[in-house]
């Protein structure tokens, strides 16, 4: 049955392509879903992983576990190279894959901007990978200002810049200095650190740009009270791996520079020149067809729909992604019976950010609130996000136990970590 | 205070270095732990790491956090290139260290006799990286045997060779099989996992050969229950990184070659030749003094009291290490006073090993017993030997949810390993 079923490729298993894979469950179609990692990650709580709070094993889930009981969905570990529209095929690094509708959910990547010459330099949270070597590199740093500085001063070797108010960088920072505040005093009683300075760079007047004013402020004052140095209006326009330069004319030294200041599209090569736009993004239909190309769809942060009413398309956010995903499911399916598309409309059920303990920001579409309660909704609505029972309850116990002992559990070195330019400093981290 | 105490320095954070420290809790000494790791982990459930059973922040701890309240007690991550006896100092990647006296703790390592110039070849169990490593290529294999086989046979790329019949070696393969029966079927329907061998060799003409004759029957026949290929009396004479020959002339396809055939000591540089014997250790007295170096001591595996009792040493067992670091404590104590030194006695309370669910075998000094019983000991003897309340829960809850569910609930490939020498196997797992 599986051979004169329509084949679906969907390529990228982030929240859009899961989502939609699912709805597509025991659907008279044949569904491949590629991905370049064997498992799917939970992008928001990556800040976790990176700060020692929670294990990578908790917010990712092997991709082959969603789709056991789907008899019609299989998966492919693939890096996809390019599409070729006109043959139904896409290039991959297992060879080419054939199609007769083709689903781009590939989602986004770093955002550079002027600083993608030096992107080595700079420490990033898109990934796993990335989020255990930041861990990786701040307990490194702390080792190294106990034991060899080699002529660097302590503060550039503990600071840290964040680059980025929104979600990820507040995240981050919050976290970090809870770290500071409650961690590190017990683990480096040697160490003097009143000389660690935790500064967030914002180059817009506000942070969190895509929420309300009250979270903005909120979370700035937040910020604030946890001892975290949060420049607004301010552009970063060097950094040559131990100082950062601002567009002001100051400066902060460190060897820890975090980005988390845009994100781009990921297109696939192949796609036809009209239906790119920019910031990396594809254009779609209101059914999220690809431009020019009727059976390749695109989902999620690497779709765009420009209208009117969302002249730059949706935000790239995980509910967009989803919804979208469960949709295109549905129009698939009128596709292959010959009944006409249904227009993506996006529900906005609202959107969050966490600063630290009892401190959160929450925007729901009539209603706005901070502090405790939001602190709260934010971890409830995190856990019940993550996929599986034992990642669930892995990530419960960590928080709860994080709640009352102040207390982080993982701090483990267990790949150095090394950034390019880095070579002249050598040591056991760079090993 | 901490200038004028005598200054111990220690060298690795094993089972032996870490009792040692904690015995000399707010004793009149200062004490200095170096490591290369910033953990210390549980090297017996290393494969449980390998295979998906467990997280590796399970089995490992951060050495600063087991330190936290002994105030005389320091911790340094740097690698340790040499000691001068002399002198009185170590040398390391973050400069020399004094001592008043040096504790040499650095346990044991891979020993691959005539494999030694192709062990970049063979997949390895000693360290977490090494457990992450072949956790990955484990899984790689199975996606790369679905995806693009570049002209392999399925067999080769899925078939397992494990070489030593030790414990190391016992649990892997009894994992390996229930993975292969209970885990693998389930994730990877479109292989045919009957092509899956798992060959076990072992040199000697029994397994567990530091164990009972009942020990050593026992576990051969569940390894046989559950489908491993045991081959005793087998000498592994040569590997291409496609192809195991065996001294017998018989052969086996498998790119997945994992040794566990030995260890041998891990000196550090400078020792006086006369304290270096054979195997890599370091000659010790009876209080575990280095021969010729009377304020240097050496404890653990890399140590070797050789009597006429234990013409070889005493085992390099992690309860040895142990009980010599509590013992070294006491003697230090005695050094400082001025009291005459204690020996060492080892007790020996029992081995133990575990092939599987339900099936263990246990060797106490007066009573031998295999089976569900030997596996529950086996279970809780491990959960409580864990460091740290986290880690004893976590296991748990991974071992209870796997009891049940029969099945192991990791299997991500966050970073991606090749064997050198697999250059021209290009593939998605190579990047």
């Amino acid at each position: 049955m599986k051979n004169t079923s329509p084949k679906i490729v969907i390529v990228g298993a982030g929240f859009g392509g899961i989502e939609l894979a699912k709805a597509l469950r025991n659907r008279p179609v044949e569904v491949l879903l590629v991905d370049r990692n064997n498992y799917h990650n939970f992008q928001p709580l990556m800040y976790q992983v990176a700060t020692g709070g929670l294990e990578p094993g908790s917010i990712a889930y092997p991709i082959r576990r969603i789709f056991r009981s789907h008899k019609n969905v299989n998966c492919r570990m693939a890096e996809v190279l390019g599409v070729e529209v006109q043959g139904n095929f896409l290039k991959t690094s297992i060879g080419d894959i054939p199609y007769d509708y083709l689903v781009i959910a590939t989602g986004s990547q770093n955002n550079f901007f002027n600083f993608e010459p030096i992107k080595d330099q700079l420490l990033t949270l898109k990934s796993i990978p990335d989020a255990l070597n930041l861990r990786s590199y701040l307990f490194q740093n702390l080792e190294k200002a106990l034991a060899d500085r080699q002529g660097e001063s302590l503060e550039e070797i503990i600071n840290v810049a964040i680059v980025g108010g929104g979600p990820a960088g507040l995240e981050l920072a919050g976290a970090l200095s809870e770290m500071k505040k409650y961690v590190l005093p017990k683990d480096f009683p040697e160490l003097d650190l009143s000389k660690m300075n935790i500064n967030l760079y914002e180059a817009a007047p506000k942070l969190l740009s895509a929420m309300s004013g009250e979270a903005s402020a909120k979370s700035l004052q937040y910020l604030q009270e946890m001892g975290v140095n949060v420049f607004l209006n301010a552009k970063v326009s060097q950094y040559d791996g131990r100082c950062v330069q601002l567009a002001d004319g100051t400066s902060f030294l460190t060897d820890t520079l975090i980005w988390t200041a845009g994100v781009k599209g990921s297109p696939i090569p192949g796609l036809p020149p009209d239906a790119l736009i920019g910031g990396g993004r594809i254009a779609v239909d209101g059914f999220n067809r690809i431009l020019g190309v009727p059976n390749c769809f695109a989902i999620g942060d690497v779709a765009a729909h420009v209208s009117d009413e969302n002249p730059k398309g949706l935000p790239m956010l995980a509910p967009v992604a989803q919804q979208q995903g469960r949709h295109l499911a549905k129009n698939l399916m009128c596709l292959t019976a010959q009944r006409p598309l249904v227009p993506f409309v996006f529900k906005n059920k609202g959107v969050m950010a966490t600063i630290g303990r009892k401190r959160a920001v929450v925007d729901l579409p009539r209603l706005k609130f901070q502090g405790s309660f939001a602190w709260l909704v934010w971890m409830f609505v995190h856990i019940f996000s993550l996929v599986g029972f034992r990642n669930k309850l892995m990530a419960f116990i960590d928080w709860f136990t994080n709640y009352f002992s102040y207390d982080r559990p993982l701090g483990l070195i267990i790949r150095p970590y090394r950034r390019s330019g880095e070579k002249s400093k050598e040591g056991p981290w760079t090993k």
